[in-house]
């Protein structure tokens, strides 16, 4: 016998299969939910559907946004002649809580893993090609993550970039501030002792 | 400026005000959700908007169900002169999963807490006693948590369930199995000690 209602059953199912939530987590959010009132029940399922149905890739930069060119690529304001590409939106949000970065980007929704078979056409690199031969761009800043994947692509862009003449950077790889030496892999103190600066 | 698009902060905001999830658990879900197939989607967003709108109150035990009655409750195979008295419908639910318990149950939606200003009218209570009133019961087992508020809830049932003459008991409180007495809390030890059976 099902321990709960039909219904209960199938939002705890539905909950459940979301990352980083499981079974215990789904049942307490689901009893939540149904004693949340009606109107605040619709906001949430209205929001998910309508994240889902209204947001697409800017034409651009390909971010994920509500219009068909995203605020940063719309605003003039900003140096279109630096381009970041990173591997997802949340990078980019987190590039952009520097508040100090001045430059565009290029989002390309993954990076190249051959484990995962996921390859160079998979991401939006054609894309990124386009807009190098279209747009007046002086240099491309490869903030792709610091793991093996992230390597992986920020080494094909490169490959990629370099024959267009222009100028192709890797965000610097080292100890995290604040960190603590001890505590820190050596891979990454090797990193941090090449990418050495002169004070 | 907000870092991302209307959509996208709206169902961040909505997912991170469920318990349990924080801003950042709300980012990987809402980006999770917009990358997956629209009918998928649709289920998820139509499970909470269902469950919240068909589920309610079982007019005899006050648990949650599809129903007028709840299956436990409309099930003649059930002992119906026992009733187990919890807080809510999980622990019913754990109760049920033990697969042992023939009796019927009776869901408070919560437990007396002076604290938090839940009086015993804030809870499931006149439904109890009017079935006490109108069935034929035996015995009533007070299975609310072995917290504060739950110890007083099981108190307040009991005073008022003994002048009906009807049986009340209170499950056992104790060693957990598997527990071991090193990592048990002294008040758990002493519990169990009072509690004792003869073997």
């Amino acid at each position: 016998m099902d321990l709960y209602s039909g219904h209960i059953n199938r939002l705890i199912d539905e909950l459940a299969s979301l990352p980083g939530i499981g079974g215990k987590s789904a049942q307490r959010l689901a009893f939540y939910i149904i004693n949340l009132p009606k109107d605040r029940v619709k906001k949430l399922a209205d929001s998910i559907t309508n994240a889902r149905e209204n947001v697409h890739y800017c034409k651009v930069c390909c971010t994920l946004t509500d219009d068909d060119i995203c605020p940063i690529c719309n605003n003039p304001n900003r140096d279109h002649k630096t381009i970041m590409v990173v591997e997802n939106a949340r990078d980019l949000a987190a590039y952009e809580k520097t508040g100090k970065f001045e430059g565009v980007y290029h989002v390309l929704h993954g990076a190249i893993s051959p484990m995962l078979g996921i390859g160079p056409g998979d991401i939006r690199l054609t894309e990124l090609m386009q807009r190098l031969q279209t747009e007046d761009v002086e240099e491309v800043i490869v903030a792709t993550n610091s793991s093996l994947e992230g390597e992986t692509t920020a080494m094909y862009i490169s490959k990629l970039v370099k024959p267009t003449g222009i100028k192709v950077t890797r965000i610097a790889s080292g100890v995290p501030v604040g960190g603590d030496l001890e505590y820190i892999d050596e891979v990454t103190l090797l990193r941090a002792l090449e990418g050495r600066t002169e004070l």
